[in-house]
């Protein structure tokens, strides 16, 4: 169930994958939904605002942010990668929102946080949100720090936040991995939408992912938000295991709940 | 699925809203069906007694239990409000009710305690009945009180209690919270039947909840219960939504569990 | 160490054993030591009051209450016995004692539970204050009641309050049991001063109990208050054993926390 | 679903009771399976091989693995009775197993646990893998022997196993105490089929138990096994109260999770 | 302090290095003292008794065992070994031991267990009796294996059982690793004393360990023991560190808590 | 007790306060001690060498950290203020570091993290490095990113870490608050060279606190770094008390572990 009870919401990192499957939902939410990305987001369609923003360039985050009741911040560096972009789009970009966030008095946020904040867990052990953090890269720790900082805007100044631990949110599930951690278009958008309308959300974290057979993360720390997924990859599961060879136990890359993250750095800045 | 296992039940509290709801749903669970309350109950029905007893009467509580075999303890007062008549009806009356128990030799006691025992845990908190009490009022600590009581006498003589920590039983939830609290009827006898009927109940606590999407309790301690709602808070979200306004989060009534309880007190008592 | 930082501190049920040995120590914990009871308390010594007064009888606890900074409350029914009196002084009083705090604006309590809240673990049991309440009788219950009753008052009113689940405080320990149980009078002033002295108390509960060897009860969660025990049972030990026999651990008296408390009852009520 | 993804599969126990409900069913994972036991198990069907095995006799037993892909371990002792036996196939037959996997490079091994591994917590307990083991005999002690063997194999050989804590896997529910513990034959092959399937499972604890209202085993440590149960007791659970009394809650044998096993020793070897 | 409570103890595996330590202490805890092995303890001492048994050979276990009041178990195969002699001495060994307790009524064991049923745990986990079992090696299992059936024994027949998992008694420190495991000799003969000495020990496990700085155990879950130690490994580290080298941190020897023992097996059985 | 068994130790932030207590200390635990800082730290004296780095100049940070053995990072913005500077110094220079290190094989590390992670439980609660972060500023933020990014170091590359989340390091404890969190000179000595000598470190945390009778904090799942304070604000408490007034405990930062921190911000960058 989807209710529009957002006047505005904006969209950040709207160019992106995801961005774009949560452009055409998301204005179900509000009456109107300001788009924006460091790219190119396309016109304006019906219902809809432009703003155009770098999520290190503080003044122009602010503009993006002003005027809006909510936000779902989708932007950033979304792999592991070399620490410069991760650092401006992840760590001052997450800060410059939430500065602008706290100015403009926006009361909630929706953020993609990634399951690589916990990577490093084995793909046999069932996690919670209470479990430490054992992030599997630089793009792990960054997500990391924007839990904390958006923690920290939870308790000083009130803005409520969910951190969603997104799985991996693609058409299909691709491989053994994404058997457990795969998120539907569908249930991501379910996932947004009881964030944004859930009466209380306080500062919450919870892993985005549908209803799979398998998997690894017990949300039921977060039972408030209301968040009931309706896909499964289950019905790909034989395609899947007909296209894949089984995991090499002995290589990280294939226990680890991060997959091939926990295996991919350094990557050396310039 | 309703076991009519019971020869005779007491259903205490009869005259109240949810005494009235069970009053006709438990005869199914029993052969005779001894309804009582301070108030008048009506003329007994088919397969009825009444008995009227004042819970603060030991003489009058012990007349209503002999010869049941278990106790469904819905009286008391059921609101915060002055210290006296909570005394009376909430701790003097169980205990008159648990003496009495004890010795007619009544084996199993569904206890009606409430949510209010643990009001002041905040709505973004999703709780387990391990979870220390925190009461947020007279109403809650009296509630807190019943349980502890029960839970000696399950100790000492044998006497199994399920603690139902009722969310809000109406024919419909009515606000923003009870999207959260909501117990339908049905599943309010669901409840208290999964309770009569468990091979061994031993003490339990459980809430009292139907199946909402957004809720703040985790029943999973008390799966021998068996109890399965069937009912849910979301097909009323969206008209609750249309016809309320939204919390303010700088208002504890707003944000904590209790709602609206844990800003009633203090009333003075005369 | 002991700081002389309230002005005035009540002291209730000083007519009582720990009252007795609390009467004189208290005196270097403030200006002027209030002390009352039921009972007659002689004369009021140099910086003394003396205001007597039954629990049960609101105006004279609130008469009691007015003008001190800090209660340390011992008053009340102190072992297993009729329901009567318990609720007399146990429910009822503690009820008169936070509505005086509340009223009078006292900011600090201390506040004399018992183990017999917990009375029904085993003696092969590490408990903590978190464990769940399992009260051996009436007097467990009681005391539960009134930590619950504390806490609310915590948290709607913002009293501060300590819960004292005092072991076993005698002159030297009696028996096998109170070698795990048994606090000395040194150490009893030592926990109420710390609880007295802490800067910040909030709401806390914390076993009294001296540094014994052998102990069932594991304070840790309680670190911020600050007590240090000096005293041990262990001195004691040899002629302990030397002068009672083995526990017959068929006997719940023997092996639960509680000890005897465990099969007293039922006290008939007149 | 069930997946072919193993060329071969031992069924060790092929001739009891569970062993011959599996011998069907698990060649749809497989395209040879191999089936074992101590006693006859007839002729092999098609896509069958039979190896006769006395789980005592290292070298039958190594004859047994050679050449398989994974190993669904029924056999051994299944009831409470004389130390030998026990000790002949649950404790030397599980060690003559484990090494014949390990010096055959088999990587994956279902081994049938028994819920009697945790027989003494109550009947109202809500229990999971990590609380700790408490048999309710000399064969829940085997068992608990071979989780703690197959662990070793795990973190030493990299040998990853299920231990399947199985409830009571009968064609129904045949008392009250089966409407918690009930697994169907058809869930049965579900679990087994989940833990031959799973990408990655590690060494995992997990209670084999039908989707019952009432159970008091909460899996959610295990849900990287995907177990997903699609039967209930609760349509026999009105048959079974009609024909079985009400338990007698003095009993250990009616409160205690393990039943008749707690009160069943000892059976004097010869 | 040692007390005198017990009239006969009977020490098993005396002939060994911990057991030649205990025999003299041992004397100090009873009247007479009856010690036994497999192997040749000497003539009996002053107030001594001498009973040589084979562990695995029950008749001979029961006439050891027949007349003591308490036992000191330390007899068994005391490292990482074949399975025959582990299976022989630590199963059925412990297995006759306690039927033999059973049949002559012995209400206390103290049992010598090992820290290697907790072997892979790495050195930088602090861990308690609670965490799940991780044997390094058939040693470990068979230790397991111990502390279950001593588990079943109490909750069965009532036996008390002290499972102590001892670290590494010697005379000193001899690596880095013994740092944190050791556990003196005078610490050995008081834990064990602290055991027998208890008034209610029900079953309970403890790491056996002196008061070394650096440990990774947590024995608060067992303060009703009261072991306190008196002995630090402290003294010796400078020299220790002087004679050894830094730890490989890539070999699981060096960062598993079993040390040796996690990469020992496996000895092929004949 | 003081092990010098590493042949050269970075010292960053030599010329700060901390730094200065420990640049005369360390030269104990080693042969060489390499002292740095962002200003200027005088000229080197003996077994001492000087390096002058920014920390935000990764090449400056790679001069620095060649060569050694070990570092002890006080480095960095060690109060609440602008995000600039605190990026710089607390995020990019503890990537610079962490990256030096892991080109140059430095195994370990003590990195100074702090109470602030932590800042915003109450004073009333005892906490572990278990609990979640609730950072109480942009500083606190910085030091949970230090926190992420070590333990990625960790298990990716093998870098050891020891994250202290020092208390307060004065002379002596200045006001109320410190009296819990008060770390003296010579146990922040004593807390890294533990961390410094202890055989296995791997990533841990610790607060580093002394030996205070009011504390916050629980260490016991770090006892495997053998810290064990010697000193406490105990005899600092009555003269504390003397010239400071009570909290208000209406307060935040009265009531809140991080004092002023909680309500420090924000600081508008430039």
């Amino acid at each position: 169930m989807t209710l529009q009870i957002h006047d505005k919401i904006l969209l950040t990192g709207a160019a992106g994958a995801l961005g774009q499957v949560l452009r055409e939902r998301l204005k179900a939410n509000c009456k109107v939904l300001r788009v924006s990305d460091l790219n190119d987001v396309g016109a304006a369609a019906d219902r809809e605002e432009v703003v155009q923003a770098d999520l290190g360039d503080a003044a122009a985050v602010d503009r993006a942010v002003a005027g809006v009741n909510a936000i779902v911040h989708l932007g950033g560096y979304s792999v592991e990668g070399p620490f410069e972009p991760i650092l401006q789009a992840n760590i001052v970009g997450v800060y410059n929102l939430y500065e602008a966030a706290r100015k403009h008095g926006v009361r909630r946020v929706v953020f993609a946080s990634s399951n690589h904040v916990t990577g490093f867990y084995r793909q046999s052990d069932t996690i919670t949100p209470a479990h430490p953090a054992r992030p599997d890269g630089l793009y792990g720790v960054s997500k990391a720090f924007g839990e904390d900082l958006s923690r920290f805007y939870f308790e000083r100044y009130g803005i409520e936040t969910a951190c969603l631990r997104i799985g991996s949110s693609f058409p299909e599930p691709r491989d053994r991995r994404m058997l457990a951690t795969w998120l539907s278009h569908g249930d991501l958008h379910r996932l947004v939408s009881a964030c944004l309308d859930t009466p209380v959300l306080g500062h919450a974290i919870i892993y985005g992912v549908s209803d799979n057979a398998v998997t690894w993360w017990d949300n039921s720390s977060a039972k408030h938000i209301g968040y009931r997924p309706q896909d499964s990859s289950d019905p790909f599961r034989e395609a899947v295991y007909a296209r894949t060879t089984p995991p090499d136990l002995s290589d990280p890359a294939a226990v680890c709940q991060g997959g091939a993250f926990v295996t991919a750095g350094p990557f050396e800045s310039k």
